[in-house]
């Protein structure tokens, strides 16, 4: 298969988005949204550095890369509409394999009726996977990581630490031999993002929300310092599998202070709109939990602080914690 | 420098934009256009395929690689106002050639008052750089390939052939001692695309429009067969610098025909308003030349056909001629 029939045969049939007013087969693609902001985010993923086919097949290198894009736009409030794809080949990747990565975005796309609507095909030494994902969301109403305030509840959505349990799984085998391992790598290779949660969650009047992508430590303090406040967390109320106590506690602190690759979200809230968002978490069946609460001390600002091991500790961005003075 | 340090020494201080909501620093980008049809590209250049430092400094390769992109943009009639930049650093580039390819792309994109608005940073063997340029258009007046007619007039701006000479006197030297031997390496190193003239061709009612990238044996047949349409070219009209002539005839009409990377446009308009677009290039200082006309012949529709040698011989997309039958 040359580049041509390559890109043809990648090319969607339709598009599904109305506001798609010219998809692939020109120099550029054009979409309209009148009443939305747009939003934009672009990922990379290369052989060997972010996956290995040791662990994931072609078609999850796919999903997976597309899938920790969507969950940028989810992590901004918005609803994903379209994206493109940028793949440098090289030579010893067999079409089977190409199609399958492709294959992996485009079910992972159909789930949330988003287009392909452009990309790049080009040679190259190492397979590389950039896909620049772009999403709606009604004028003025992004989720910024500033926005959290003294009094805020901390929530996570979902479960932590799954990812990295999945993936150590996947390279040193179901060693604990527990029931649930299929779970772990499902969820390490097939992460689905919470846009559904995200979009019911529109009534709530303000909302700091990062996604979960390199670990609760890394995101809790994002959200601190650009929103300049004090987080404090309780480790021992950060949901994790009853599984993960199977593993070392070493191992399971580690994976869920910065296993990341979860794609859940950290987000603070209003306290008086605690019940509201318990509500929409029902509605669209997604597990909600308190971890911690936003507070102000003009000392510890821009900070995350932790509860573990019966004493609070500073947490770092890669998930160590240092003894307070 | 780490990844964190490069990515705040990149970082725009200010953004030039109004529709730039939230640029770099949060989950993802977000831009707001109202009135305006959003235009979204992606290109890739990867290092020893699309370029080599023996030809083009690093400064080349950002300017370069940014300049693709935007020549995409106005080929859809289009105002470029925001990038993305992904890059992939292997280990032995040095800092200062990285800060070499941003500025590169920096310096083009003040030029066209553009803002960085997002990007990612990772590690990988083979320098790989792709772009995701984002512009606007009026509603609904972006121009396609496919909306040439019969009777329209086919037109480039510029001259063709220019940066094929100046790559080819970068690999083998000034062979020809002609005078004019820099201006081919900047028209290769740093092609300016036509932003300004198309963005002055607002009150044209129609026209189709492909940027020379990969040669215009190639953008002539893409707007043929996407308008279906004959389109019938008279080589002798196609401009080209006069120091090409220093050159072989075979070296010049495969620079000419297939050489791309000039970064002109092609373009047909109704004859009527053939007037008004050559006010418009006076005025943009741009040149234009009539170089053939827009037929309706089912049998021949969505081909090229091209005068050259006193014959018509039917143009392919790679540039060679077939006789006639």
């Amino acid at each position: 298969m040359d580049e041509f029939q390559f890109i043809q045969s990648v090319t969607p049939k339709f598009y599904r988005q109305p506001n798609v007013m010219k998809g692939i087969g020109d120099d550029a693609a054009i979409i309209r949204n009148q009443h939305e902001d747009t939003i934009l985010t672009v990922d990379t993923m290369v052989d060997m550095i972010h996956f290995s086919l040791k662990t994931t097949k072609p078609y999850h290198v796919g999903y997976r890369a597309l899938a920790a894009n969507i969950s940028d736009i989810a992590a901004m409030g918005g609803k994903p509409t379209s994206f493109l794809v940028s793949i440098v080949i090289p030579d010893d990747w067999q079409d089977q394999q190409l199609n399958e990565i492709y294959q992996g975005m485009k079910d992972l796309a159909k789930n949330f009726q988003m287009d392909l609507i452009g990309g790049d095909t080009v040679s190259g030494k190492q397979l590389t996977l950039t896909i620049t994902v772009i999403g709606s969301v009604p004028q003025g109403r992004a989720r910024y990581r500033s926005q959290a305030k003294q009094g805020d509840i901390v929530f996570v959505t979902g479960t932590l630490g799954d990812s990295a349990c999945g993936l150590h799984i996947l390279l040193h085998g179901n060693e604990n031999e527990h029931d649930n391992y299929e779970y772990f790598i499902k969820r390490h290779q097939m992460p689905m993002p919470r846009v559904d949660f995200v979009q019911a969650c529109q009534g709530i009047t303000r909302m700091a929300l990062n996604d979960i992508s390199d670990g609760i430590a890394n995101e809790a303090n994002e959200i601190a310092l650009a929103s300049n406040q004090l987080i404090e967390l309780d480790y021992n109320k950060i949901p994790c599998q009853s599984d993960l106590y199977h593993f070392s506690e070493a191992d399971r602190s580690k994976w869920i202070l910065s296993g990341g690759e979860d794609f859940e979200l950290i987000g603070t809230i209003p306290a008086n709109e605690w019940d509201i968002l318990r509500k929409v978490a029902k509605e669209t069946n997604t597990k909600i939990s308190q971890i911690g609460v936003v507070k102000n001390n003009p000392e510890k600002n821009g900070s995350v602080w932790i509860y573990q091991h019966d004493r609070y500790a500073k947490l770092n961005k890669s998930g160590y914690t240092h003894l307070s003075r």
